[in-house]
């Protein structure tokens, strides 16, 4: 099956809001072997809507539309659609009577616009909105399927897990598909994409045509995504072959598969081992604890962090003699293993990862260049430091820091 | 001016990247008042590449694209481009001249694949990349204008600057608009939707007709934007009379406008009052303080923080007695009074932020409800403590109780 993701809203056209929603509802419908084909934003026009409708009913299978069900005036999806089914807008009561328990449930009073979220286009099969008010409507239209979920992203999240991808995978499994694609990806850390490219070029250049890679660079990272066309049953075992000989070529740079990030793989290395860790941030200012934090089950390794912003807390909570950071400057190597090191100490656990930088977009009083950073790593006995400069914007360059953070870690943790 | 922002790559359609590069796109063409109407994802694709230019060409002004544009086979826009254009492919020197500095600069061996970077269809205005090596191409074709970028959102960003915008600017300048928009967006936090909604219905009703107004709701943040035609010149005076009547309505709720932020609005107050700053959290693992440190200058007022994911941490760094957090559990009124008590007098800073609650998935082991989060802000003499209960997802989790901190913040410093 083929699907269009159609996003409603001025909100993504004036660019006030980004699109996620678009992208986790792709990667659900990869993992369905749905194809989609195009992604869509339009505005809250109710002509724009029904044109678009219908361009997609003439080129695709599913149209999954979110956005525009809220109970405010701007929102006018509901009668787009309507007028586009020539059909009238009527109450779903089971709607209404969620609507009634959600503001009893919370003591707050209901008012008439909140009532109209449970009017829906007659003839369509409706979702109950378990976690809000706004229903998902399910219209079977020709030989189309148009979905309208709510636009905010844990309700249109929770529709599309309990009650879309469900009924979407039942229909899947009665249609012969003859374009089974199959994926999977490699994630590499520390080699640019051109580097990477010279290093697997004879590998690439004798994949079988029936075989696709692409090079996707983030931060540091490239991941690395071999796509293959699955109609004969050979062609999974054909894609682990490729893989194997593809590890021999760059192995010191993979770190996981697949949706695997940074934080997860060493959640799964400290827990596999057993070991525990602490972290101590200057120019990151948390984003390597909160990175390591993402992953659920994190309190089994992480004891915490020290967030040091100024010298003097560096000094006072590390233990660095402020000599010490005014002769060699607070992005130093020798800060930066004081800082790991104590850290460790202080919170007692067997790895401590220091980071202190110059994210931009001023320098500090030493002179040194915008985008420096220094990272330390203290295990047992030994701390080791590495200095790195990353040319780029102070958001990417806190994130490019903590990615390394991460990866240098990772790189110890599976040699220890 | 109209125009269409098109992201070429298959990353896309199977939800690998979130689409930020045209949310960016779009929020600097709406502030040069040049109306994107689509913002569409298509594959990498040859003929789905041409199809898209044909229909784009055939409905718009100006056709921003991003992506393939890298030195790897997967990469086509250009070709595809060239074809379109019914032209061939030649080396644009400038660029190659870069591509050979850029490598040169960092020490690296230049290949083949590199130096094709620098091929361009022909007949087109190229702009070097002064960041990267992929240069940008803008083309003019009847009476549509084409400009193709690299996808890296920093080597996109700065051609935008530096390139794209003035020259749209300049051929906007040029040319008589009948449909200047205009846009300001007042932000609020605390209240929902639909109760913003009753609170502001008889003004809603009044708006004149080239008057419109949206709800964009966002972990617990709702920014309300009011769009107007500016066809006369007293729009931008009527704009302001009816900002000034809806702020009499809504002011409590209300942290900033337009583009702002918490921790902007947060920063611009501590510095004007001379205030300094610490933290302490739990749950939100660093998220807190990254927020705050997200501004440029921030260690002008902020000083540090603790995060203490486990109880001996709370206990040993913010002196917290080990009976009373096993008594009260880590999640409660007394721990969060004196995570921020003991954070204030620990960093020496006017005030302290804390943050003590369960993301989830998991309860703590006294069975307090999943999502629950206590907030507490130490000021000269006073801790005030709130409780809420935000039942959402472990992200959206960690980043509503940071909203809900900074903007208890915001409150008090504003009463201050």
């Amino acid at each position: 099956m083929k699907a269009y993701i159609i996003s409603i809203g001025d909100e993504l056209l004036i660019g006030q809001v980004v699109n996620t929603n678009a992208s986790w509802i792709a990667q659900q419908l990869e993992l369905c072997n749905i194809k989609v084909e195009r992604i869509l934003s339009i505005p809250d026009q109710h002509n724009v809507i029904i044109n678009t409708l219908q361009w997609a009913e003439n080129n695709t299978d599913v149209i999954l539309v979110t956005g525009g069900l809220g109970p405010t005036k701007d929102d006018i999806t509901k009668k787009a659609i309507a007028n586009f089914l020539n059909v009238d807008l009527i109450t779903h009561t089971p709607s209404l009577q969620n609507v009634i328990n959600y503001f009893t449930k919370r003591s707050l009073p209901i008012s008439e616009v909140n009532k109209q979220q449970a009017l829906v286009p007659n003839g369509c099969t409706v979702f109950v909105n378990n976690v809000g008010t706004a229903p998902t409507m399910w219209i079977e239209k020709n030989n189309s399927i148009i979905i309208s979920m709510p636009g905010v992203p844990f309700e249109m999240k929770w529709v599309m897990t309990n009650h879309i991808i469900p009924k979407l995978l039942q229909i899947q499994q009665h249609k012969q598909s003859n374009d089974i694609i199959i994926h999977k990806t490699i994630l590499t850390y520390g080699i640019g994409e051109s580097f990477l490219s010279d290093l697997i070029e004879q590998w690439e250049l004798a994949l079988p045509k029936h075989f696709k890679l692409a090079y996707l660079p983030n931060a540091g990272s490239v991941r690395l995504r071999i796509t293959a066309n699955a109609n004969t049953p050979a062609v999974h075992y054909e894609m682990q072959q490729q893989i194997d000989a593809l590890k021999q070529l760059i192995s010191p740079y993979i770190y996981g598969y697949d949706t695997q990030t940074l934080p997860q793989v060493i959640s799964i290395l400290l827990n596999e081992k057993g070991k525990t860790l602490s972290t101590a941030e200057s120019c990151t200012g948390g984003l390597l604890s909160n990175n390591i934090v993402s992953q659920s089950g994190a309190s089994n390794y992480y004891f915490g962090g020290v967030v040091c912003y100024n010298n003097e807390v560096k000094s006072k909570e590390l233990n660095i003699p402020i000599q010490i950071i005014n002769e060699h400057g607070a992005v130093s190597e020798e800060v930066a293993k004081q800082m790991a090191t104590n850290c460790r100490n202080k919170f007692n656990t067997d790895y401590a990862i220091s980071i202190t930088g110059i994210s931009g977009p001023n320098s500090d009083n030493h002179n040194t260049p915008v985008g420096t950073v220094w990272i330390a790593i203290a295990a047992n006995n030994i701390t080791t430091t590495q200095q790195y400069l990353f040319l780029t914007t102070r958001e990417q360059h806190q994130q490019r820091c903590v990615n390394q953070a991460l990866f240098n870690l990772f790189k110890l943790l599976q040699e220890a």
